[in-house]
């Protein structure tokens, strides 16, 4: 007995490729990379060459009240809730070519394999680009997801401003007229997908280092923010005795080894960074008075992340080198598990292609908010030595040829299709 | 046999300390403190006030190509070298009324008992206040001292500029205008000084805590300027394990462990400061990729930070947490031994008043060029909680009014006065 060919057989592997490289030319840094941020002009002609792709397939291309694009394929009901795969087309200030985009075009080319293939399947399916995925113009990020899934306001959302001043609120109105002005429908509003699927590259560097081409994402780690002050004394750094100093930096100095000691008995899924770390007054002959610093804590379990907050909060009731610690916790997100039902499809149809592997997503992704309303699940492709957010960032051909047709293959199998 | 009155005994405590508070009040800052930057309104106020007193007293002022201003009292015989008192009158943006000025006040407190009492003495005695010593307005400072001693080029000087785009020299012109316009008396040359003392406020805490109102200054600390860079990846926080990472902050966390347990032992006259500490890109989300430093190492024996200097060359060879580290040596100072025989004159004049103590300073001054040339050496009085560069900077009166007693004593010894 011979399997039927699944529907990642049929993927036209070239087309999806030139694809990937035809986005990468909207908002192209000089050699290489791009700058597409949310909302501004790049931004917006990718999401037009979005809508493009979907009209020259004779589908229907939509956009919602936060500029989120939706593909749409209608199925033999189309009262059944879609399936819905995608990721964002926004980019950071320098960034690359592939981190979300990859996940759309992934979309589009499944969505192209099914109207190519003249599949019938009982509901929708959509392909969504999200907006402001990234957050770096518009802080916080993943504002269209986050919307979608009803986690935040439109009113909290369009209140941010970017760091000349525009609000969100005024690029979007510019993005949603140009959407109008080509004839894009409106839709007015939303709802709870079947399920939801994001192909991203990985931004790690653990595929790679395997020789994985992709694998199944299984949650998301939890994240804890915190700011830690360490407050001292100023004093001149001549003239001042060791025993007379309150030094902030030596303060900042010990409770840092006491930090790295509390973490050092986690397992390796732990994640510890301290990412900045600013001494005041900053002169070359001035005792420190005041140092601020921040930690980003991940973990898969919140009970790891609940046992060193705990342990964080005792330290910072201690003195340091004769100074005193506040520690603030700036943001808690908890871990999230993805939809167990959708990972063993997603297995299944990693297994025709690799070696089956499943990794915690240290990053956030849209997912993370769509995974509260409908079953959701990710696949990472790998990206060379896990750089991301740079123009570096670079993905190989044949990693993500494999990795869109398992994510068609997968779509294949929610969508109970037979080629 | 009773001793005869040292010249301190006929010193002017009350006009000394009006002296002290009616100079205090050019450049005043609105609560406590002031703003005397080195050739501005209030600094160059300061001088004519300065000249003022002179000439009110009956002695002739001078001032030469750098603005220092001098105060002379003839002897009997005007071609020997005169004994010089002084310091300076200029201040950091947010400075205390004590640091440089006190010595100055106290040098013409000397002068004008010299004066009052009519005392008679072979070498002329000048009061000198030198240009920029702070360095807060045109660094580095100690422009005035460090061009009579013949240590820096007034080229060099005057090229400076300030941070408004002023350069030193169209300062030093509108200054030097200004004394001529007020016809004082242009000196062209320099001269080697018979002797140099100054007194400056300690600006550490070691006469307070032990009680005392003034003692010697036998020296001042070598100073070792060292910049440490750290370069590891910039990598995401979330999505890379602990061991793909080169965090270039725990590189410089491990390093600066190395370095404190370097210095650890050493005695206790060592003075360690990491003051500058900069974490780039500085993203509470990304593992930093660079972090640059600055120490600050001062010892008054150089046999001392050669070793450590030794050392810490040494550790930046090794690799901190798998991150490579440079080190630059951007300024030494070596230590200063002031002149024996005037510390003797310093110690004896001292006895009389307080429990004798000798420092070594912790902090340049202007004494420290005038040591290459001339028998030089200081006096310290104490400052409330170690504390100078800070409007909140404190002489006690009574303290001060000993330290100035010392000086004269001093000066009395060093002139042969008997009274």
């Amino acid at each position: 007995m011979t399997d039927a060919p699944t529907l990642g057989y049929y993927l036209d592997g070239d087309r999806f490729w030139a694809d990937v490289q035809e986005q990468a030319r909207i908002g192209a840094l000089r050699d290489r990379g791009l700058c597409r941020l949310a909302l501004d002009d790049a931004d917006n002609q990718a999401r037009l060459w979005l809508v493009a792709q979907a009209e020259s397939l004779g589908c229907t291309a939509h956009y919602d009240d936060l500029g989120n694009v939706f593909l749409h394929r209608e199925g033999r009901h189309s009262t059944l809730a879609p399936l819905l795969i995608g990721s964002h087309l926004d980019s950071q200030p320098r960034g690359g070519a592939y981190d979300g985009a990859l996940g759309v075009v992934a979309g589009l080319a499944v969505l192209r394999t099914l109207q190519e293939q003249q599949v019938r399947h009982d509901r929708p399916v959509e392909v969504v680009s999200w907006t402001n995925e990234e957050g770096a113009r518009f802080a916080p990020g993943a504002s269209g997801s986050s919307w979608f899934a009803g986690a935040r306001s439109q009113d909290t959302i369009v209140s941010a401003t970017d760091g000349e001043g525009t609000s969100f609120e005024e690029a979007l109105e510019e993005c949603l007229a140009l959407l109008e002005s080509k004839r894009v429908h409106r839709r007015p509003a939303r709802y709870v997908p079947h399920a939801f699927l994001e192909l991203h590259i990985e931004q790690g560097p653990v595929l790679e280092s395997r020789g994985l081409p992709v694998c199944v994402v299984s949650g998301i780690q939890g994240v804890n923010w915190y700011g830690f002050e360490i407050n001292g004394e100023a004093n001149h750094a001549g003239t001042t005795p060791a025993s007379a100093r309150r030094d902030a930096f030596l303060g900042a100095h010990d409770l840092v080894t006491a930090l790295r000691s509390a973490v050092a008995n986690a397992d390796d899924e732990l994640r510890f960074t301290i990412g900045k770390f600013a001494v005041l007054p900053g002169s070359v002959n001035t005792i420190p008075e005041r140092v601020t610093c921040t930690i980003d804590l991940r973990h898969p379990s919140q009970a790891v992340l609940d046992v060193l907050d705990a342990e964080f909060h005792r330290l910072a009731e201690r003195k340091w080198a004769g100074c005193t610690a506040r520690l603030d916790v700036s943001s808690r997100v908890a871990p999230v598990a993805f939809d167990e039902t959708l990972l063993a499809v997603l297995d299944a149809s990693v297994s025709n292609y690799s070696p089956p592997l499943r990794l915690m997503s240290g990053a956030f992704h849209d997912a993370i908010h769509l995974a509260r309303i409908c079953p959701t699940a990710m696949l990472f492709a790998p990206c060379r030595n896990g750089i991301s957010h740079h123009p570096d960032e670079h993905v190989e051909r044949v990693d993500a040829e494999v990795a869109v047709r398992v994510l068609a293959d997968a779509a294949g199998r929610l969508l109970h299709v037979t080629t």
